[in-house]
């Protein structure tokens, strides 16, 4: 099964947005195995789109087209798979009902326009769309399937993984081949030193493959394996996957969704405790995150940011000395501050950051960042040298508040010279 | 002056990097007045970049070719540009002279793999590589320019900028024709209503071109106009750029690279003002928002997450009878909160936030959700009802607060039937 991508947008041609999409799907069909030799990109225009459609079933089984669905005038990807089939304009009145229903359960009327989002080329199946109104496409034109999906890849990501992969393993008849894989979550070492740790695996290993991914601060080793059946292929996921935790032992916190906000309320909800945050640097961010869990109200009492000295001492109860002496960018004013938010919102654990974020240093160069981890044993801080720009600095210092936050939860306090290489910077070679 | 991109590189298709060079070379080609109608991704594979190059060469008058050029064996564009011109494989010695000196310079061996670094299809003219070890190539293929360079966009992009801009530029003559485009950024309506009010300047205008693009609630009307100068550009679009800001009024809140943390601090500062938030639904994303702006601490004091309610009672001291009678997702508790904070933090502002966010509904239905502004002048609150999942429902409040607030400061209080259109899930094309 060969399958092409096409990216329509003009504002993808003028560099306004880069296509992520192509990548997502590009990861996903080779996730299921599928041959991927050619991506494309075209603007909003019926002709060029109609003819990278014609281009691309002339080679391919098979097409997913990006974008170019939605209900303004620019939006031509429905008039160009007519002119690319030869088929004319039909309109749903039942898509253009589920439509109208949607503006009026948010008591307002839909624009006219809108109803273009109704239309769909003759013989075409329409594909739900659950995070938006554009429904996707499904049309088969001259023995090859063409799909269309909204750009936005939160309306995008649901229909490939849900309709258009699932029906292309079917027409495949690949079906029986499973490919999985299994995402070993890790933060404390650089890239380079867990690609060095895991160097054999990576070079003997051919069924599962090793692979390694890098996202702000965090490391995943991949393992994909490919077998007549998902219980085979973990079967033979399983051993390495064992090996590869041995090896890295604390540094692996989560498997495949994990995420460390989810480990972290989890770990507090266990030990039937309460969290809190301090935040000065980060602002908001580590209690976002953190509430971005469904269900962390089980455990989040809240947070308080303090962004001003006096709201440290005010509020914090952040004694005076301890700032006059160490400075707000110290270990001791992190401690302070997490054990102030603790006893002012009646936590047992609680999170503190503070530092200089940039772009101009405060008090200490920028990227210097202290986090501070109270829990009922004690309370400690870590100080960390962050490279990159304010953005990276806030982003980085919030993972990292996050990690340490586990570790001390399960009982792996740690020291200075502890996971010092997590603040590597990303690789930039292709 | 018609140009192509053709990124060259299996990792491409497999995702595992995106094509952040299509976008870099797209917005400078836009910029440089070229016109650029197609970008193609092919894998590692001579007889499909070939083919890539004979399909672009066919109707564009150069092609930009990235990826490929490296030392390795699935280096091959270089391979493919022969087989596309029929050309044979040259060797420059003085190229191989100057990858052995770059080695030596560093005091290291030269892989003899790295010769293929020297060789070039006969006819080709070598770029310098100022940042890397492989030379880019120009070449003429029957009538159009192919260009082909690193992959790294470290290495790339001065070879574009030096190199292949001005070479296009001198050789279609119209070196001085410029492409400046300004992008006016709205809230508060739905992007199909701003082009149902903008249909007629969309349909009629040619120079500047308008062209809608919607992220995360917020609608941008982009204007881009071709002239011989920036100057004559600006020009074009002056007038309809007047017209696009009466029609929306107030719903446009910035220009370009503005955004509303930014104008909304602004506001503050201008008044003389402080700044504060009181969060429970939006957990701090307020205040991380307000804070990713460089030099935020000027006004931003802080804020308090009350996550639970007794911590909108004990901190921000809502009155218990309000919860009781009201509840805590209502207009009077997040009225309450926003001025509970702003005595508590010593702030003359205040947003606060509360509502619904599911998956779980929370007193009221998920995307429930209440904003509250206070200001000197007053403390008011609106009710919005947003579509989505957890993160959207999220997301959108923080960004309607921010909306909401930087309305409110500029004297403009809304009514409970404005803007309401904000919370329109995003459209699925672009």
């Amino acid at each position: 099964m060969i399958v092409e991508v096409l990216a329509v947008g003009t504002e993808l041609l003028l560099g306004q947005i880069v296509n992520t999409n192509a990548a997502t799907i590009g990861a996903r069909l080779a996730e299921a195995g599928f041959d991927h030799y050619h991506q494309a990109v075209v603007g909003d225009n019926v002709e060029r789109i109609a003819e990278a459609v014609r281009l691309a079933i002339g080679r391919a089984d098979a097409l997913i087209i990006t974008g170019g669905i939605g209900p303004t005038q620019d939006d031509v990807t429905r008039e160009a798979i007519c002119a690319a089939a030869g088929a004319e304009m039909d309109f749903s009145e039942e898509q253009a009902d589920t439509l109208r229903r949607r503006w009026a359960e948010r008591g307002r009327e839909m624009p006219e326009s809108n109803l273009r989002q109704a239309q769909y080329p003759e013989g075409a199946e329409l594909i739900a769309n659950t995070k938006g109104t554009a429904p996707g496409l499904r049309m088969c034109i001259e023995g090859a399937w063409v799909f269309a999906v909204p750009g936005v890849p939160a309306e995008m990501l649901p229909m490939l993984d849900n309709d258009i992969v699932p029906f292309l393993r079917r027409e495949s008849g690949s079906g029986e081949a499973v490919v999985v894989s299994r995402l070993i979550r890790t933060w404390g070492e650089s890239e380079s030193l867990i690609a060095e740790i895991l160097d054999d695996l990576y070079e003997t290993s051919v069924n599962p493959t090793v692979a390694f991914l890098a996202s702000s601060g965090e490391i995943k080793v991949r393992l994909t394996a490919k077998a007549a059946t998902e219980e085979e292929a973990l079967g033979l996921i399983a051993p390495v996957e064992a090996e590869v935790r041995r090896r890295l032992g604390t540094q692996v916190f989560g498997i495949d969704e994990d995420t460390i906000e989810r480990v972290v309320l989890e770990l507090v909800e266990a030990h039937g405790w309460k969290l809190a945050t301090a935040e000065s640097a980060t602002a908001g961010m580590v209690a976002a995150r953190l509430t971005s869990v469904p269900g962390a109200s089980k455990v989040f009492r809240g947070s308080i940011v303090a962004y001003q000295e006096d709201v440290k001492t005010g509020v914090l109860g952040v004694p005076r000395a301890i700032i006059d002496t160490e400075g707000v960018v110290s270990e001791a004013t992190a401690c302070a501050m997490a054990e102030g938010v603790a006893a002012l919102l009646g936590a047992d654990v609680a999170i503190a950051t503070t530092g200089s974020a940039g772009p101009d240093p405060q008090e200490q160069p920028v990227g210097s960042m202290v986090v501070a981890v109270h829990t009922p044993e004690g309370t400690r801080a870590r100080s960390l040298q962050v490279p990159g720009d304010r953005e990276r600095v806030r982003a980085y210092t919030t993972t990292a508040a996050l990690h340490l936050a586990r570790l001390a939860l399960a009982g792996a306090w740690w020291g200075s010279a502890d996971h010092t290489h997590w603040d590597r910077r990303e690789p930039s070679g292709r």
